[in-house]
């Protein structure tokens, strides 16, 4: 393909995608091809020589799109959005076409000082304390990873080596064989456990099974809304202790998949400074072996561009916290991926995750001048991801992203204010959070047991989503089954939150009444 | 930005991307900027309102283009190449209009299945045997990661995983208490390593890090062709054995950062095979607790594409081991990322990595129709990377992409050539091998200690660096100091190779010129 080719190509292709946007609406939300569908379409081996764009374009139309999911329709309301906005892909077609690995700065230093830069930026954006920006007092700073399950990795990684340095000095014995040592580092890291809640995200339990440490996962209650508690806590370490275990790392979440709940930042800060007896003794933050505290807030954190919600979740309280994470490739208009990884002190990460080989030395890296992100996350390249978010962030403005975010909650709100209406046929579970609600079918008599409006709720879910219209899925909450409604895409406008309540209502009063018959 | 402003904005970005590769060899190869260069020239906060395009792609060209390196210069000779194509773009841009997670089939079904599609494809054109094709006969197949560096460490969990299942349950004692099993098991943890050899990348250590598990690295010699041979491994594999090391995982290389160097497969599976007074009694192949054995061919694993490489480097018999990897995004014309990672038996990843979380839940995943390869990976969300595979593929044709690597590998062996003539001022350490050339400064009566001649070829390497035109990477062999050049980049042509040659020449003569004055 030469440059003329490409040209035209190109342009094209910019017109099917305002195309795509432009009637994103006419299109069912979910494929409905059938498992298998493509390899009955294309041939078992490449081609041998070259195909035109003309063929290649008519098979993207023909035999792809009928296989795609549209994560950015407006009828979208299933997981959590998957951003994507105009000016995002422009950084993304620059990037692309830098092509690069920049694993260190001289690698191209616009890619390492702007992605600096701009993380800079977006922590002032969602109000996160100083100790989490670059320039801030106790060399923290961000870093851009490809998504929130290699971000808690790299936390859980950075922590656990925090706490054998630590614990490992401080429990030294003067003149101790090597032996000796082996045996102490050994028995501790088996003994050693990370912690999460019942509802944080899986990623927490996989970063576990790949250090190969313990994970217990904290039961939460549909009376604290689903958010891990200062007592909830308190008993979870001290029974950790109870069984001879090592609590190093803790996952909270602003914003968990199936609620939108909030883990109580106040009260897990109280919990580690409990008084010993309490919490089983382990050590207080700033001691050596204290909780490393991850704040997972892949989707919600994007809320944080609006004041109302640094006030309400308190965010500032997060500077008692050691690192913290969220996705402007969900809910900030940066098209996948772009996890926004923020740690209060970025040795910790240096330390953990710094290999040497000879080929990358160079003079700025060495001389210590420079960041190397390579140092921050766990693959040795890296992408030019910062420029889709400067991009993003000048393009749309503070008050621009603010506006996106308030509207897309507000459309949450409208939309449990009509199933609330319709007490009759729904049940919030819970919210409307973060452009999120949680319901299930109604039964207003108390007359239904638990399996078969759990089996009501599922056949309201599957006709509903059968549609074609809207997407939405599901989780078990305390054995209720219910179904997720979020209201974050960026094309989701008040007239398909209404098709939406008219499209449930409809399935709903059919599933009741042949229920009733 | 509405579709109006992007149509036209997009169009100019096109125009500026093929402006760009069409004079990239006017600019300068590195950037010159000085650390810090960017923070001067930007505000510390995000804009309160948005901005328009014209200031911001003002700022791209003025602010960002400065900063950046360029890899697809035909001057670039550093490292290994980081490619792109006109059609990878295409494929990038659609990709990031259709932005979605992806984790499972129904998020999209045309992902998962053209992945898997076209990485049967991919193994099908390196000659790879049936056992990593996902229609071959072992329930192997091929996955897209972000990098070799994810390759590996997915890798290596799995192949901690498979190793603590075998050997644990072969040991089992019958009866035993949860306690003896536990401790048991904390003490085969500790005593597991994972091997490389010194010339193996970083990447192995990283992951062997991130894991907490031993790591060893067998010392490979110059005399060997810096590879990995059978009496080696059994060496290592023996010491291990003898130090109470328990070893699990062998990281094997098809073309070494440094200098290109191939393991040597048949003596690395000898090895493995051999009489067990030998090599310290590890499990054979095929039995509980054998030794996981991968391929690492980042690189010159693209070379594979051409049948005279895939005779030369015996690849069939990778069957014989358990994953390979290359990247794509190397030397294969699509642009990072596109790290093509084979295993021969996908369960042995589904085993280590699969968490089920209920919002996942569907009825295709639920009822095993489909692959979600979120299983095969350690992240949830991915993108849909095969697209720009399939593009590039379809468009270049295997003989296409042949074509490529058959001028490239050329260049690298005209450059030597070139060298070569030049034996008063140059020495060939490595290569010419997969477009990758590694020399330093000549000594040709004998009389320069080595200290001096590291010394003199840094100062040829600085120097011509220095000129702006080629950017060279540098290594330490044995202690001695040698320059790297590679000529792999595809828009690097003859005559650029005989510009280095000429840079090269009158910088080594002036270096000496001076040493001898």
């Amino acid at each position: 393909m030469d440059s003329k080719e490409f040209r035209e190509a190109a342009n094209a292709t910019i017109d099917d995608i305002i195309t795509y946007f432009e009637n994103l609406g006419d299109r069912n939300v979910v494929s409905t091809v059938e498992p298998g569908y493509l390899r009955k379409l294309l041939p078992s081996e490449a081609p041998q020589t070259g195909e035109t764009w003309a063929t290649i374009h008519r098979d993207m139309e023909g035999q792809i799109m009928p296989g795609i999911t549209h994560w950015n329709h407006p009828g979208f309301h299933a997981f959590f959005p998957c951003a994507t906005s105009y000016p995002s892909l422009l950084g993304e077609l620059y990037s692309a076409a830098l092509s690069g690995a920049y694993f260190n700065w001289i690698c191209s230093p616009a890619v390492t000082e702007l992605e600096t830069i701009v993380l800079d930026w977006l922590a002032r954006a969602l109000g996160l304390p100083q100790c989490f920006l670059a320039t801030g007092p106790t060399r923290g700073g961000g870093v851009i990873q490809g998504s929130a399950s290699e971000a808690i990795l790299t936390a859980m990684v950075a922590a656990r080596d925090k706490y054998l340095r630590e614990t490992l000095a401080v429990e030294a014995v003067a003149g101790e064989a090597e032996e000796v040592k082996e045996e102490r580092e050994m028995r501790k890291r088996s003994k050693m456990v990370a912690l999460a809640t019942t509802l944080t995200h899986s990623s927490a339990k996989k970063a576990a099974l790949i250090l190969g440490c313990r994970f217990r996962a904290i039961p939460v209650r549909a009376e604290d809304g689903y958010a891990l508690t200062r007592e909830g806590l308190v008993d979870a370490l001290a029974k950790c202790k109870a069984d001879g275990l090592e609590p190093f790392f803790l996952a909270a979440t602003l914003g968990t998949t199936d609620v939108c709940s909030v883990d109580d930042f106040a009260g897990i800060s109280a919990a580690l400074e409990e008084d010993g007896d309490k919490n089983g003794g382990i050590p207080r933050p700033g001691e050596p072996g204290e909780v490393w505290v991850h704040v997972d807030a892949a989707y919600a954190g994007a809320a944080l561009v609006c004041e109302e919600v640094q006030r309400a979740t308190r965010i500032e309280l997060v500077e008692r916290f050691h690192s913290f994470d969220m996705n402007m490739h969900k809910w900030l208009l940066v098209n996948f991926d772009a996890s926004c990884f923020f740690v209060r002190d970025r040795s910790w990460l240096v330390q953990a995750l710094s290999v040497n080989q000879a080929v990358y030395g160079n003079t700025a890296s060495d001389g210590g001048l420079v960041t190397d992100y390579r140092e921050w996350q766990i693959p040795l390249g890296r992408r030019f991801r910062s420029l889709k978010i400067w991009f993003v962030m000048r393009s749309y403005g503070i008050q621009g992203l603010q506006a996106y975010i308030r509207r897309t909650i507000a459309l949450g709100e409208d939309f449990a204010t009509a199933l609330a209406k319709r007490s009759d046929l729904f049940e919030i579970v819970a919210g409307p959070k973060f452009a999120l609600t949680v319901f299930r079918l109604a039964d207003p008599k108390g007359e239904t047991s638990l399996e078969e409006r759990n089996a009501l709720t599922r056949a309201l879910y599957d006709r509903a989503n059968a549609t074609g219209k809207i997407w939405l899925t599901s989780t078990q909450l305390d054995g209720r089954f219910a179904i997720r409604l979020m209201t974050a895409v960026r094309t989701t406008e008040k007239e398909h939150i209404e098709a939406a309540v008219q499209t449930l209502t409809e399935v709903a009063e059919g599933v009741l009444k042949e229920a009733r018959n």
